[in-house]
């Protein structure tokens, strides 16, 4: 299961802006990648950020440096130094325990998202940052579970596609509405989760399906913490009149943030629905508890008295004069008919069963 | 059951603006219908919409061209191509997942609504969208469950009817009303529902009445998820001032958003009521509990005693000098009535019945 | 009690403006009255509408005409084009399904309330409009459960009461005032009904209470819809500087929004109040639960060793050597005394009596 | 235990500005007493109000009319005519169902607020009103539970004392002051009661723990709703720049806002704590009886085989062979003994024991 | 068990401005320390301040005095006159009770924080007050539980270090910073509590587990309080454009903000799980209970027949033909069998085992 929150407490009492990174690493060594591109041409390499600084974008193309992985943090320090970063902007990087968010500064705006992946074994979740200057972007991710940012790349390929001839702000755009489509992803996932659970809630609800409610709730919690957030950050890139966000790209943006907020709709109806099924639960395991309790008490109601007569006639008194009639044994039986039938007619009144 | 999400997997990395169906499809080829009126005449045609663009509108003439089925996306194209519309709002129109909004463009004014129709076997939901122009409104339903534009083609006949004498705009206020006459419906439909569970739930809450709380409880989320953000839709269209809207509109408009203020008003006293069955049944079925708890501990009480009297005296021992007394077997019986009778006072102290 | 919903069905795919009546007719005839009055005269009269107009108000006097029952939708029209009202304004006042507003209209002010009668069964709810102009006020009620404007007939009667002094936005505020002081009473009966339940709760908690508690939460999410948007009615009256409202009747609307402020706050208190009953009631009765199983589970705990005990010696074996003893009767009823007493202390250690 | 309510039922109907009393009576006749103070001296007096007005305070000085017990209407209207005061506010002085709030009129300020004063036997409320003039402030207590005004009488006879040098704005404040101190409070008792509770909750619930609960619950209920409209009350004060509050002032109206919103959190705060109690009360309940059924179930499924294989060894058949046998008796005490072994070891793998 | 509320009591009735220490109190002698830096040297003293004044700052030099215990109110009477601070920031220090807030005055800024350290035995709560002025910074601590401030004191050592060439408005930043840090390191703890709970949850829910969410339901609420109203303390910084707050520094101040957000969410979030946990809580042992009594009822119903069957044939009566019968014994046994084998199906239809 995943733990709850990241451990910050090596940060506690850092100067601010130090470099410390905070998350998970799985990739020992960052994998960078430089494409370049303009109407004419893409240029796909693989530089060696150690030695050089990333070619500034040449007038008209766009430059964008992906780096997967940002456990090294003198890489870090390198670009923030090549492309002009200001240090609590690096700090915000290397540290993935970020609330989503938009910072204007200078010469770039500053983004942090969530990407969420679906995973067999429940919703993987990475940070990832953008980094958007005049002609070129830097992205930063964690590098855990897999890059989504494949079907832009197969796109940045196709000389007639709309993102050739657009700027760095559209190329930040269509990364950001790949993440967003993720979201659908894993929330059709869940979804499907829970329909499977509905079902069982009303045939069988079992301990096995508290869990699964109770691992849905906290999945939905985090993914709610996740996304929230986003919706102020596309809204305050669409109002802030950022000179590096064209007139152009602005229609997207707004259309991006209609999937968001369609994004944290569908969330709050899916814990909505969680709650509802809590409460069902509850009421159908209280309800299934009468059923076994009226089959005890009919079983308890109608033998009991029943023990107790044959028991009256097994004492051992010596002046017993019903036992030394002919007519005892066919009139106690017949006695017991008659209460057991009482009791039924008793309790089918009542609507036990 | 209705699923919980519509699949947009096939959309995750397309392109922005790329038309993708998202949605079911009951019907092999859309219906197409083109109804063009002015004071003087009415005018409809099925035309061929493959081959020639629906005409242009007369001067002061109205041209309403509805689609019923929205799964063939050359159609789609064809269409944006003769009336200048946006990729992304084609790409809007073809995917049935879309929030309830309305977007100004230049030319024409943008209304995605979910309509919905009271079935027998529950609610039934659809995309309708609305692209208004200067003299021309376009139409898209999903085309599942029947038309309700019915009505309106009535008063379009009428030479009298207000709403010949008005222009595209009225018409499309005509048609969103009667979208909204119908929420009612819908509503009146789950009011009735929950009436009749009203009774039971105070005669006899079975595992029935959960499961038909829960299933209105889900059917009023997603009611709610339709209709909740149509106050901001009708509220956009009021406020922005577009010229595509007349001045004499805005009273009607002003109407339909009391009306959509009310029936989401409705939605949450349905909810509110159902969340308060839940709290009943749920007390009502552990009072039940105690009903039950207190016959099986009244009868236990008395019998259980009543047997060990019996039992004793029905010992094999030698010497028991009661089993050889001639009052014995009465004084027991007397014995046990008093056992009985203090019982039943203890309990009726109690209050227990 | 009371239907959920209004029937709206009748008015679906109807033209806007449409006159259709909604709700229940007690009434066949509307009755009508006009009061005329300044500060020197009053004047009462039943005219027939049908066939003239009520005479235009006098300069300086003014004019108020009450309609009880609103079946009669010709006596509508004709009053609408007397007084040259709107189309949906006569729609609104026919359909008593409206949510409490307040629009302005070039010539006359229109404001829909609802009015709450406490009646023996439960609360009686019907809808009052008004249409103030200049000099004149038209009031219309559904007629049902009698006239809450009495009191200020009687006011008007006297030549020395304010409200002779001053205009027709004085009358309908006094009338709304009567309607607002009006809600006080049906919230005093409801707490009055929670007080007694407040008693019974802790005393002896019944399906009764149960049953009561819903029926209160029912009755004030209704009271809470209908009186809900008032506050908003009368801050928008007082807001949106009308000519129609004098400067001098402002500050009596400030004062009647706050008791409809403080209404609406009652009537979260008592609602939250009637949600804190639910918990204990369900607390309270899981709680007694608890006393029941323990009675069952003592009695059960003592008798069933003993029964045991008294049953091993009824066994018939041949060779019992225990059965031939002399003590062996005498033991056995020494036995079960320890075991007994030994229960009892475990139970008394266990604080269970 | 308190009202929900007062008694309105006597105004409805009555011409606004009307004088009725709304409250209990204690003290049947109204004490009034004035101080005038400046920088040299206080005068205290208890003037006979029906023959002569207060003196019209002396240039530079204060003039404090403070009236213990508000029955009395002619006072309130002798008083209203004395300083012309608003028959509006001068109903609402004597209506002591009143919600907190500061109206602002041409010649004073109106204040209305609600003093709680802890009793042993809970807590009691009593509406104040504060009409400051320019040099002289009006206050008038329902004078029920004590006057909690006398540490500022203290002060006002200290030369040194800021108070000395300020004006009636000032004093207002102080006395609201003084108001919120004793929040505080009574705030500390109900935490006092919680936390007396919270042990017994984990120690022993009991139905008398449930009473206590929902006691809080009401009366933080009550709490809440007298203090909340006082943070719109002091802040409008502040913000609404009114020259009968000095600059100077302002700074200790801001600080009374504060703690106005601490007491806010505070009772928030409370609440929040009870209801979570209520759920684990609740939790607690059912845990326990958890307990209470597995001692029931272990002795029955002990003491039902062991009963059935004594009873089938009592059976009078002439052929059992068992019964001859030598090792009969002690065959079947060994079988027993096995059975209970095994249920014992079965409930322990259970952990229920 | 920490106190809910502090007493307030002593203050009641108080002059406003009267300086009344409120909270506990640990060490007897305040510790104080002066700090005096600028990009060439530090000096650390322990001034006299019964005595002297602390030196006024030297141009472009910071001093920052640090008072840890706040017991001693002639102290801070002397630094209020040093510095001339306003008796009701004075009184604000004082009181350990006070909500965080950021004032602004002539000469100074007044902020007060809450500090929270986390303990083995749960979470401590100090009150630290800043003052900032033109060069100086005053920072008072109660000094219960260790002082927080060493890696900040660390800091100014390295001449190297940012904050030695920024001004006081850094320093107080950075103090700052300081205390949110530790916000996550307590959050971090209740994380990690709230994971070992989860699995307790699920395995083996026991009373131990409930009074554990409580106590943490209850740490939360009181760190949420305490955390909740830093936002609008920070958010206030920010936006007032003080002289004393430096432009360079608004940029930390913002990352602070967002920091305290991450940090309000966290507490929003664990709360969140703390609830669903109470659910899940009472769900699970409703369900244990379905088990336990299944047990019982499979038990009672197999064997209250039996007892029943084996009880008639240990009657006494003369004529029982059955007894004679050579095959009675072995036909009664397979009735038993039967009887059994039959009840076992009836559960295991009923999917009870």
């Amino acid at each position: 299961m995943k733990k709850l929150l990241k451990k910050r407490s090596r940060k506690a009492g850092l100067s601010p802006g130090s470099l410390v990174h905070i998350g998970e690493v799985r990739q020992a060594d960052p994998h960078t990648e430089v494409i370049t591109y303009d109407r004419e041409r893409v240029d796909v390499s693989q530089p060696a950020l150690e030695k050089e600084c990333p070619l500034p974008p040449v007038e008209g193309a766009v430059t964008w440096l992906n780096v997967e992985g940002i456990g090294r943090l003198e890489l870090l320090k390198r670009l923030g130094d090549c492309y002009g970063i200001h240090p609590l902007v690096l700090e915000d990087i290397a540290n993935t325990d970020q609330r989503p968010k938009a910072e204007e500064y200078d010469k770039y705006l500053f983004v942090v998202l969530k990407m969420l992946i679906p995973l067999d074994s429940g919703v993987s979740s990475e940070q990832v940052s953008f980094v958007l200057g005049d002609g070129w972007l830097l992205t930063f991710q964690e590098g855990l579970d897999g890059d989504p940012f494949n079907p832009v790349r197969q796109r940045l390929k196709n000389p007639q596609g709309r993102i050739r001839s657009q700027g760095a702000d559209f190329l930040a755009y269509s990364l950001m509405d790949v993440i967003v489509d993720n979201y659908f992803l894993v929330l059709e996932q869940v979804a499907e989760s829970i329909e499977v659970m509905e079902e069982e809630l009303m045939r069988a609800p079992s301990q096995r399906t508290l869990a699964e409610i109770y691992r849905l709730k906290r999945d939905l919690l985090f993914i709610h913490k996740a996304i929230w957030p986003l919706r102020e950050v596309i809204n305050s890139m669409i109002r802030r009149d950022s000179a590096l966000v064209k007139e152009s790209t602005l229609i997207y943006l707004r259309d991006l943030y209609d999937h968001t907020i369609q994004v944290i709709e569908t969330v709050e109806t899916l814990r909505d629905m969680l709650s509802g099924m809590l409460d069902i639960y509850l009421s159908s395991v209280s309800y299934r508890m009468n059923g076994i309790m009226k089959v005890l008490t009919i079983i308890a109601t109608i033998f009991m008295p029943l023990t107790f007569i044959v028991g009256l006639y097994g004492m051992n008194f010596k002046h017993m004069p019903e036992l030394e009639w002919a007519w005892g044994y066919p009139s106690v039986l017949l006695l017991m008919l008659i209460v057991t039938v009482g009791m039924l007619i008793f309790f089918r009144r009542k609507k036990w069963f």
